[in-house]
C-alpha cells in the first residue's frame, strides 16, 4: 500500500467468504464508487466456484465506465494466500448449508418455540455458534499467522461471538465488526422528523445518537437531530403508532422477511424508556417468547415477519441466477453504493476522512457498566490508524439486566462452543430467554436434536 | 460496656422486631447459655405487646437457675430508645401481615405461577421487597443517627435486598445478614459421610466449604472434611440418590413445610456442577418455572413442600399459645441453644472467639466477578472489631448467567422501592425466572394487583 | 433559551470570576464573533468593581460594527442572583491574591527548590489547593443548589482538583475543564510538518491526536495528519532539536515567561516514547526536581522561563491599565477570537456543530488504568446535550507510573483540603515529586510556613 | 502421596535451591519436628555440591533420635527431576553471587545512596529483578511442564516479582509466597503487651492483625489481643519510644546485619496512621533516600544496620563450616524448630489443621484500591486444597500513595526483565524513592555500570 496524491493505492484486502452473493456485490459497487482508493481484493472461499463467479464480476464492475477506482479481483486458493500481505480482511461466511440452518431455524417449532432469525442468540443462534465459533478461530490464528497487523472486519453473524471467539485466540488482533441494524431506527428517526416538521430526506447520518448493548440487542439512550431532543418527540410518536405500527419504505412488513411496522421497537421504549435500536425481527429474539414470539398470531399481531429458510433457500436461488445473469452480461452493471459503511470505514483507517459510527468492539470501559472484554456495541471514532470507542456510559435499569443476561449466556456458549462441553452447552441452551417455559427434559432432547443436525460443522471434540 | 476478666459485661443489644416468637426466643437462649457476656436486650416492636411478652419470657430464661448469664429484657418505646448507646442491634421484622403475605404467596397461583415460600425472590419476594425496603431505611436512618458505630445483624428477607436497601441509605453502617440455611447443606455433607464412611455427628462446623452467591442462592465450590475432598463424594451420593432423594433427621418432608429430600440441590450439583447450599424450597423460586414449580404435580416430584400462609397463621397460633404458656408458667423454660449463630459473632465482635462463617455483606472483591457493592454471601473472618470477607472467587459458568440475572433484577428492585416507580418496577417484576411464560399484559395484571394488595404498608410516593 | 432559525437566543451564561482581566475578554470577544447564539452574560466577583468594569467592556464589544451577536452584560450580586436560570457557567476564579501566590512560588526557593508556575503540582500547587477547593466546594453546591442542569465549564487551576471537588461534593455536576496546553502541542506538530513538508499554515484541529493523562501533564499516544502517522516523523525531529530545541512564534523563550524551546517536551518524548502534551513549563513541575528544575542553571539549560510573582504583578499592572483604556475609550475595541474552544463547545453542546477536542472529565474508563472517577484529560465528544469521552487506552510503561503517583497525590491533597487534616496534607506536601530530597524535618517546616501564609483564605477547621 | 490414619505419607517434595545453608536446614527441622507427614525431599540446586551435603544433613537429621517422622533426601539432577510427581514446590534461590549482590548492594555509594539489604527495591533489587526474573520464568515453566498442580512456596527475593513473573508465564500455577517480616511485628505488639500489662510469652499468633501491601511494605490497619484493640496502645508506645527506640531479643541492632531499634517503624506510624510491618532494613529502602538513608550518619541516628556483602560473604563462610561440621558430625544434630510457618501452611493444604497467615497471592481484591493481579500481601486462608485471601479492604491515603509507585515500578521492572528493553528499565530505574535526587544522566551512567556488572545472569536479549 501506498499514497499517491493522497490516495491509497496498491491497497490489499483480503474477502474471507468471497463467493457471498450480496454483501461481497455491494462491498465492490462502493469500492468502485470511490476514487481516493484503489489496488487488489482477494477473494476466499471454500466454495471456490463462487469466489471465482464473484472475481468475475468484480473484474465487471472495476471495468465499468463510471467506476471511479481501479480494483483487481483474484481468487485465493487458501486463507494463507489470501491473507498474506493484506491491509484488511473482510470476513462474511456462511456457516454450514441451508440444510443446517433449517435446523436452527425450525427444529424448535416442534416444542412451540417460533424465531425471527435464527442466526443470533435464541436456539438457533446458539447452535449456529457451536459450528460456526471454530471457522472463527481458525480465520483468527490465520490472522495471527499471515496478517496480524491488518485490519479484520466482521459481518458474520453471530456477530459478538465471532468477535469475541476471534479476540479469544489472538488479543492482538484489530477486528471490530460491523452492522447496519442501527441505520434503519436511525431512518425511523428521520421518517418521525418528515412526518412531524415537513423536514424530507433527513440523511440518517445526521441523526446523533448514542448507542450501547450488544449486536441486535442495541439501546439508543441519547438521540439529536441539529438542537433538537428527539426523546420527548419519539415519546409522542410511539404513544400515536404503537398500536398501529409505523413502516418505513415502500416495502410492507407483510410481504417481507426483513420489513416490519416497529411495532415492538416502540412497545420496549414505552416499556423501558430507551430507545431499541435494531430491526423488530432481531429485536424480538432477545426478549422472552411470551412476549412477541409465542406463537404465529402474537408475531402477526406485532406486525412483524418471520424469515424462514424456505424463503432463504428461494432467495438464494434468485441471487445464483442474478450472479449467471450478471457474469453473462444478460444484466448489466449498474455502479450504486450499497448504503453500507465498510469501505468509509476503511477510507477512515487510511487517514482519508475521519468517521463516527456503531461498531462492535470488545468493552475497554464504553459500557461502563458491562463486564470488561466482551464485546458491545457502541460508537468508535475511525481515524488514521485506530479505532476509538466513544464512551457511551452505563445501561440503565432493565436494559442493563436484559443484556447482562445474553452476555453471561454468550461468554458461556463461546466457552461451550471452544470447549466442546456439553453439559455447560446444555444448561447455557437452556438459559436462553427464547425457551422460556421449556422443562429441563424437553430442552435436552431439542439441543441433542439441534447439535446433532449440525454435526458434520463440528470439530472433533465432540462426543454426540 | 465494659470487660471484666476477660469477660464482656454491661453489653447493650437493640433488638429490632422484638416481639418475634421464634428467631427472639432462641436468641434469649444463646445469650443464657454463654457465660462471656452480659448486658441489657432493648425489645423494640411496632407491636408493643409482643415486646412486652418477651421481656417476660427474657426474664423468666435469664433467671432460670441454668442461665450461665445475667441479661437484663426491656421494652424500648422506640427506635431512638432501643439503639441510643447500643453496641449491637438485631433486626428481625415481619413486614406487614399475612394478609400481605397472603397474597405475595398466593396471588400468582390464579395465573399458574406457585412459590415455595414467597419471600425472597419471584413474583412474593418482589412484592415483599416493596414494602420491606422502607422499613429498612427507617431503621437504617435511625442507626445512622442514634448508634452508628454499632454492629448491626439482620435476619429479616428479602436478606440481600434488606442490606442492600440499609447500605444505599447509610454506607458507614457496619451490618451484616445471617441466615442458617447453608448450615443444611453442611448436615447433609456430613450425613454424607456418615452414610459412607460411617464416621457419626461430624458436627457441621468440621464441614469446610466455600460460599459463593446471594443469599438463598449460595452454591459451594470446594468442601472437605479432614483431608477430604468432598466434590468426587458428593458426585457419586447424587448418582446414587437423585432420583429418591436423601432426607436427613427424623422429619419428613412430606409432612413439614420447611423439610425436603434434597433432590434440587442434587439435580443442580449434576447440571451446574457446584453444590446448591440453600435448602430445595429456596432454590427452587430462584430457577425458572418450568424446572421446580411447573405445578403442584411437579412440586410433588421434587419432594419438597411448599409453605402455604394457612400453614403460617396455624404455626403462628401456635406459637402464641406457646408464647402465653412460657409466661404462665404452663411451659417450663428450658435453656438449649436454638443452633444458629448471631451469639457466637457477637463474642467475635468482642475478641472472644473468632469464627469463620458464611454472611451476607457487600460484595468488596469477595466475589470477584459480581458487581461491587451489591450484597453477596460468602465465608468471613471475623474477629475483634472486624468482619473481613475471605475471597470466594469468580462464579463459574451458569451459576454465575443465573445469580447475575437475580443480582440485577435485585439492584432494580431496590430502586424501584425506594424511588416508587411504577415502570421500573413492573418491567423488573416481569423479569423474574419464577414468572417466565406470562405475557406482559396478565403480568402487569398480577402486579397490579399485588402492589395494590401491600398498599397499606407502601410510602406515600407510590400512585395506585 | 430557545432556538429562532437554528440560532441560539436568550442563552444565560454565569461567568463565576466575572472580573477575570485576560480570559473574560477573549471569552466575549469569541461570542461576539459568532452569529449564531446571543443572551445575556451575568458577571459574578468577589471584586465587584472588576466585574463592573467587564460589564462595560462586554457591552462595548457587543455594541461593535463587527460584533456578530448581541449579547447583554450584567453584573451578579451574588452566585444565587448569578447562577440562578443559567444554561452555562463558566468558572474562572483567582484564589486569594499575589500574596499568596508569592508564598506558593517562591517559598520553596529557600530551600532550593524552583517552580516554573507553581498553580498545578509542586508545594506551590499543593497549597494553592488548600485554599482554593474550598471556594470550588461553595460554587459546586451554589450550581446544585441554583442551577444544577447547567454546563458547567472551568478554567481554574489547579484544573483536575478544582474538577474533583465539584464532582465530590455534586456528583450528578455537568462540569468540565478547558485547557489550552495541547493545542501548543499540536501547533508543535504543525511547525514541524512545515519544516519537513513544507506545507504551511495547517490548523492545529487538523493535528488528529489521542491525548491522555491529567491535566498539563498529559500525553500523546498518537499522532497522525492527513494519512501520515507523526509518530516516526517527530522521532526525526526530536532526534534533530533535542540539544538545541525549537521554539514556535516569533516569541523567544529567553523573553518570555510563558514561552519554551519544548527541549523538555523532545526529551521526554525520547525517555519515554509518548509525546508530552502540555507546556514545558507545567511538564518540568510534574517531574522529579533534579531532572528540569534543580537549579537555576539548569533551568537555563533547559531553555524554558519561570514565571515569576513578580512577572505577574507588572502583567496585571498592564492589564489593568488595558482594562482602563477599554473602558475610557482610549484603546479601541478590536472583534479577535481569542484562539480558545469555550464556546464552539458551548454550540456542540446547543447542537450547533459537534465538536472533537480534549477536556478534563471523572474517569469513567476512557483511561482504562487510571482509577475510577479521578480526573483526567482525554478528547470527547461534544455534542447536543452530552460530552462523550472517547477511549483513549491505557497509559503505557513509566507514563502511567509517573501520572499515577500525581493522581494519588491529588486524591490525597483533596481530602487533607476538604478535611482540614493537617497530617494528611503534611505527608502528601512531601511526597510531591518536585520536592524530592528534602527531610522530613524541612518539607515540615516549609509546609508549616507556606500554610499559614494562606491562612487568610482557609476554612476554619485548620488550627494553625 | 496417601493418606494413612489422618497422617500425609509418601509426600513428594521438590526443593529448588535446596543447596541453602539455612533456609534448608530450618525446612527440614521443622519437617522432623512432625509426626504428621512423612516422605521424600528432591533437593535440586545449580551447585550440585551444596545440594549433596544437604542430602546427608537432612538424613542425619531425619535418622535423629527425636525425628517424629521419616524424611528421605535425595539430590535431583535436573528440574525435571526434582519436579515430577511433586506434590509440593519450594523455591529458595540465590539468583547469581555474591560479585553481583556486591554490585547491587554497593555501586550506588558511589552517587551517595545507600541500601540496607538491596535485594527487593532500589536501584539493587531492581538490578537483581533483572537476573532473578528470567530464573523464575524457568522455573515456572518446568513447573507447568512437570508438576502443574503442585502447590509452590516461593522463598527467593524480590518476592513480589519473582511470583508475579511466575504467574506471568504459567497463570495457573498454584504459587504464594511466604516472609516472616510481619512475625517481627507480631513480636513487638506482643513485648509492649508485656511491657505494659505484664503478659509475658504472648505467642505472636495471638496478636490479630489485618495486613495488607506489598512484600516488604506491608501495613496493618487492625491489631487485638483478646478484647483489645492495640492501635490506642501502640499510640501511647510510640509517643513514648520513638526517639530512643525500642529493641526487642537479647541482639542489639548496633551489633547486628540484621536487628533494629523499631524507630522507622515508629516513626512511620506516626506519620501515617497505619503500623508499619516489616522490618526497619526493608521499611526504610521502600521511603524517599531522603527519609532514612540519607547518609551513614542518618542510618546510625535512626538505629538499624546496612546488611554489607562483606558480612554476608563472613557468614557464609560460617554457614560453610557449620555444613562440614554437621556432616563430619562435629557438630550434633538438634531437632529445633526454625519458627517458619512452610511446614504448616503445607499441613493445611493437605487438611491437617486450617490457618490463618500473611502470604503473597496475585490480587483478586484482596486488596480493593490495588490493581488486579499485581501481587500483594496479605491474610489467607489456608485449608485443604484451597488458599483463599482474607480481604484487608482498601489502602489509606498515603499509605496507598507510596505503595502504589512501587506497584506500579515493580510492573515495569518484570516487564523490563522479561523484555530485555534498555529504555523501560532506564526510566524504571530512575523512578524508584531511594535514588531520588538523582540527576538523569548519573542515573544512567550508575544503571548501566550496575547492569553490566550483572551481565552474566541476563539473557541474551540484552545488548550492552
Amino acid at each position: 500500500m501506498k499514497f499517491e496524491n493522497g490516495n491509497a493505492r496498491e491497497l490489499q484486502i483480503a474477502y474471507i467468504g468471497g463467493g457471498s452473493r450480496g454483501w461481497a456485490w455491494g462491498f465492490m459497487m462502493d469500492l468502485a464508487d470511490d476514487s481516493q482508493m484503489g489496488g487488489v481484493v482477494r477473494l476466499y472461499d471454500i466454495d471456490r466456484k463462487a469466489a471465482e463467479n464473484n472475481a468475475v464480476i468484480g473484474g465487471k464492475i472495476s471495468a465499468h465506465p463510471d467506476a471511479k477506482a481501479k480494483w483487481r479481483y483474484e481468487v485465493a486458493g487458501s486463507l494463507q494466500d489470501a491473507l498474506t500481505g493484506a491491509d484488511f480482511v473482510v470476513i462474511s461466511i456462511l456457516p454450514g448449508t441451508f440444510d443446517e440452518m433449517r435446523s436452527d431455524v425450525h427444529a424448535p417449532e416442534e416444542y412451540g418455540f417460533y424465531q425471527a432469525v435464527g442466526d443470533t442468540v435464541g436456539p438457533g443462534g446458539f447452535i449456529r455458534a457451536m459450528r460456526c465459533l471454530p471457522m472463527l478461530v481458525e480465520i483468527a490464528e490465520a490472522i495471527r499467522d499471515y496478517s496480524p497487523k491488518a485490519w479484520v472486519i466482521n459481518y458474520t453473524n453471530p456477530m459478538t461471538l465471532c468477535l469475541r471467539a476471534m479476540y479469544d485466540i489472538f488479543p492482538e488482533i484489530r477486528a471490530f465488526g460491523c452492522c447496519h441494524e442501527v441505520f434503519g431506527t436511525q431512518k425511523l428517526l428521520a421518517a418521525m422528523l418528515e412526518e412531524k416538521l415537513g423536514v424530507k430526506e433527513i440523511p440518517r447520518q445526521d441523526i446523533k445518537i448514542n448507542v450501547l448493548g450488544i449486536n441486535h440487542f442495541t439501546w439508543i439512550s441519547s438521540a439529536s437531530w441539529q438542537n433538537m431532543d428527539l426523546f420527548p418527540l419519539y415519546s409522542e410518536f410511539t404513544g400515536k403508532y404503537h398500536e398501529t405500527g409505523f413502516a418505513i419504505g415502500e416495502d410492507n412488513w407483510m410481504n417481507s422477511a426483513f420489513h416490519s411496522a416497529n411495532k415492538i421497537k416502540m412497545d420496549l421504549f414505552r416499556r423501558f424508556g430507551q430507545i431499541a435500536a435494531a430491526g423488530d425481527r432481531h429485536l424480538a429474539e432477545f426478549m422472552p417468547a411470551s412476549w412477541y414470539l409465542r406463537d404465529k398470531e402474537t408475531v402477526a399481531s406485532w406486525k412483524f415477519g418471520l424469515t424462514t429458510v424456505d424463503w432463504r433457500v428461494q432467495d438464494l436461488k434468485d441471487r445464483l441466477a442474478r450472479s449467471a445473469a450478471l457474469i453473462s452480461g444478460e444484466e448489466a452493471i449498474e455502479i450504486k453504493p450499497s448504503g453500507e459503511e465498510g469501505h468509509l470505514l476503511i477510507k477512515a483507517l487510511l487517514g482519508l476522512g475521519d468517521i463516527i459510527s456503531n461498531v462492535n468492539l470488545p468493552n475497554k470501559g464504553q459500557v461502563s457498566n458491562l463486564p470488561v472484554d466482551v464485546v458491545v456495541e457502541t460508537n468508535a471514532l475511525f481515524r488514521r490508524g485506530e479505532v476509538l470507542p466513544v464512551a457511551a456510559g452505563a445501561m440503565p435499569g432493565n436494559t442493563l439486566a436484559l443484556t447482562s443476561r445474553h452476555v453471561y449466556n454468550q461468554e458461556n456458549t463461546l466457552r461451550a462452543a471452544l470447549g466442546c462441553d456439553y453439559s455447560l452447552a446444555l444448561t447455557t441452551f437452556l438459559n436462553d430467554p427464547l425457551l422460556e417455559g421449556i422443562t429441563p427434559a424437553d430442552g435436552e432432547k431439542l439441543f441433542y436434536k439441534m447439535l446433532t443436525a449440525t454435526r458434520n460443522y463440528l470439530p472433533g471434540g465432540w462426543k454426540l
